[in-house]
C-alpha cells in the first residue's frame, strides 16, 4: 500500500479548506517512504515523519542523507520514515504551480494557506494511507513549524516530536526580511500578478533575488566571511574605477549561482506562497496567546536551535522550551554556519537525533502517562 | 573663516583623484561647525571631526542632539565640533545627483569611491581651512571606517579616535546584503543605468526597497518584534483567503514608511555610491593585510560595538580591538535595537564619549609618547 523504497507518489486527498475558509480542490500531496512500517497503523507503531524546509522535497533521504539510512540516526532498518512534500509546493504536491481542476494552472487563483492548513493536508494523506498515529515528528526550520502545529493539532497522533531551528511564531523581523523577498518576486515584471505560467514568461530574476537575500539569513555570517572574505571572483576586479555588475567579490557570484540554482528547481509562486505561510506561522494564534498555546501541549517534544542562526535566533527555541507543556530535551547545534547548521552540521546532528531517538524508548508518550495517572499528569 | 555656528557652508577642494584613479573634478565638501576654534589650528587645537553614517548629513546636532551640544558629553562650550558631508553623498558634497562641471548631473560618470576617497576628500577639506590637526575624530558605522581610516592615513594629524559599530573591513555577508541593495536600485527600470536625473523619472521603488532590507541589519530583531511583533495594521488583515499588498502585518507597514521616508530625502545614486564604497572597505588594502595594518596604528583609539550588532557583530570590534597598534579602550553598548544603538541608545554613548574624552586628557598622543621615548614607544 506504501509506495514503493524511495520513490515519489501522490496521495489524492480531495479538498482543503484553508484556515482563512478558501477551498483548494482535488488536493495531492506527493511523498516518499523509507523501511517497512511496522506495528499497528493506528497504535504503536514504527513511523517517522519528516518535515522539509521552504524550499525542500519529499527526497528527505537526499537533502538529510546523513541522518537517514540503514545504520543511520534515522536507521530506515528500524523505522519507516515518511517525507511528504508540502502543501503549496511545487514537487508532487498541489500549489500555485500545479493545475487547476477547472482547466490551466492555480496561479493567483491558489489562496494564502498557513503552516496549520499544510498540517491539515498531511494529516489527510495519512488518513487515506491508513495511518492514523506516527512515533515521531521531525522537521526544522519550515518543517519545524510543521512539527510544532502537528502536537497542537493531532497530539493523539504524535508520540514524540522534535522541533529544530524554528520559533513558535514569525518574528517582526522575519515578516521583514520575508516580506522582501515576496516583494522582489511580485515586483518582477514578469510576475503578471501571479499568473506567469504558461506566457513564456517567469519572474526568473525575481526570485534570484529573493533567494540572494534569504541565503543571507540561512548562512552565518562567520561561515561565509571564512570561505570568501573579500576575494575577488577569479578574472573579475571589483575594486576598478566604476562599479560594474561583472567585476565582482567572490560571495556576489556565490550569491548568484545560489539564486541561479533555485529558478532552475523552484516555482516563484510556490516560493511566495510558501514564504508567506511562515509570515503566518503564530501557534497562539485562536488559542489564547503564544505561551498558553506551548503550556497545553502535551506531546513529549524535543527543542534544538543553533548559536549562531539569525534567522531564528536561539533565543527563540529557549523561549519554546522555557514554555512548552511537555520538554522532552533541548540542545543546541554549535556552528559557524548559522540556521542551515541542522542540514550540514553532520556530526552534532547524529548525536541528536540519536538522543532524541534513545530517549522516545526512554520516556512514556503522553497519553500512556494519562492512562496510568489520570488528567492530572498533563 | 568657519561657517556660522550650525551653518550649512561649503569648500571647494579642486580635483578628487579616486583610488581607483578616476578624477573628479571641482569636489565640493559641505560641512557645519559648533563651538569655536581653540589652540593652534596646526597644533593642539580643540577640534573634533565627526563622521556621519551612510545616510547621514553635516547636521550632527541633529542626528546626535543628545551627544553634541553645551554641556553635552561633545560639550560645544569646550570643542569645536566640526561634521563633514561624505564625499559621494547628497548633502551639499559633490556626488553623483551633482552638476558636473561640464554640464548635466554626475550620475554615471561618477566613479566607484573608496573610504579613503572620502577621508583624502575632507583631508583636503580641513587644509583649506587651515586646519592641520585635531584633537579626535569619531565616527559611527560608515563614520566608523572613515574614522579608522584617518588613523591610518593621517596618523600625525589626528590625536585620537573613537571608532563606532563598524570592521576593519567589509564582511563577506556584509558584501552580500549591500548588494542586494545595490541590486534592487539599479535593476529599476527608472535606474537609467545611472543617469535618471532629469528624465522625471527616478528609481524611487528600488531604494525603498534597499532600504527597507537595509533597515532590517540596522535594527535588531529584539527591538522590532517587540514594537510590532505579529500585530496587524490597523485596519488591515494580513491573514485574510489571499495574501495582498494592502493588508498588511504593522511591520511591513513601518518597513515601507522607513523606504518611502529615505526616497524623500537621499539619491538613489548616491546611495548606490556610498554602498558601493562600504563594499571595498577593507583597511589592509595595500598595507600587508588586515592585522598589519591595525597593528601600525599610532593613534590611540577606542574602539566600541553592540551586542546585538549583526551588520556589524561585536566580534569584529573585539578583532580590531586584538590587533590595534595603539588601542585607548573598548566598550560594549547593550541594547536590543543592534547597530543603530550608537545613535539611539543615549544614556551609555553619552557614558562612552565622556570616558573617551577624559581619556584623551589623561593619555598623551602618539606623537608625545614617541617624542618623550623616541621610536621604540609606538
Amino acid at each position: 500500500m506504501l509506495a514503493p523504497e524511495g520513490q515519489l507518489a501522490t496521495v489524492a486527498i480531495g479538498d482543503v479548506v484553508t484556515e482563512a475558509g478558501e477551498v483548494i480542490a482535488d488536493t495531492r500531496i506527493a511523498y516518499r517512504r523509507w523501511g517497512a512500517l511496522q506495528g499497528d497503523p493506528n497504535g504503536v507503531n514504527n513511523v517517522i515523519l519528516v518535515e522539509h524546509a521552504l524550499t525542500g522535497d519529499s527526497d528527505a533521504a537526499d537533502w538529510w542523507s546523513e541522518a537517514i539510512g540503514p545504520g543511520k540516526a534515522l536507521d530506515t532498518d528500524e523505522w519507516c520514515v515518511i517525507c511528504t512534500n508540502a502543501l503549496g509546493s511545487c514537487y508532487g504536491s498541489t500549489g500555485p504551480a500545479s493545475e487547476h481542476p477547472d482547466g490551466g494552472v492555480w496561479g493567483s487563483r491558489f489562496p494564502a494557506i498557513t503552516i496549520r492548513d499544510m498540517v491539515h493536508a498531511e494529516h489527510a494523506f495519512l488518513d487515506r494511507l491508513g495511518i492514523g498515529r506516527v512515533h515521531a515528528v521531525i522537521g526544522g526550520s519550515m518543517g519545524g513549524a510543521r512539527t510544532l502545529e502537528w502536537t497542537l493539532l493531532y497530539p493523539e497522533q504524535a508520540d514524540y516530536a522534535l522541533v529544530l531551528a524554528v520559533s513558535a511564531r514569525a518574528s517582526a523581523w522575519q515578516i521583514g526580511i520575508q516580506t522582501a523577498q515576496i516583494t522582489s518576486i511580485t515586483q518582477d515584471p514578469a510576475w503578471q500578478g501571479g499568473d506567469y505560467h504558461g506566457t513564456g514568461q517567469s519572474p526568473d530574476a525575481g526570485l534570484a533575488a529573493a533567494r540572494r537575500i534569504a541565503h543571507l539569513t540561512y548562512r552565518g555570517e562567520l561561515e561565509i566571511d571564512e570561505r570568501f572574505g573579500t576575494s575577488a571572483q577569479t578574472g573579475e576586479n571589483p575594486l576598478g574605477p566604476f562599479r560594474q555588475d561583472d567585476q565582482r567579490f567572490a560571495v556576489q557570484s556565490y550569491l548568484e549561482h545560489q539564486g541561479k540554482k533555485l529558478t532552475e528547481r523552484f516555482d516563484a509562486a510556490c516560493y511566495v506562497t510558501l514564504t508567506e505561510a511562515l509570515n503566518r506561522h503564530d501557534i497562539g494564534r485562536g488559542r489564547g496567546g503564544l505561551n498558553k498555546a506551548l503550556a497545553s501541549s502535551t506531546v513529549p517534544t524535543m527543542i534544538v536551535g543553533v548559536d549562531t542562526d539569525i534567522l531564528y535566533p536561539y533565543h527563540q527555541q529557549e523561549h519554546i522550551s522555557r514554555n512548552l507543556g511537555n520538554l522532552l530535551a533541548m540542545s543546541k547545534l554549535s556552528s559557524p554556519v548559522g540556521h542551515d547548521a541542522f542540514l550540514v552540521e553532520a556530526r552534532q546532528m547524529d548525536r541528536i537525533l540519536r538522543n532524541f531517538i534513545k530517549l522516545t524508548h526512554e520516556i512514556p508518550p503522553a497519553r500512556e502517562i494519562a492512562s496510568r495517572y489520570g488528567d492530572y499528569a498533563i
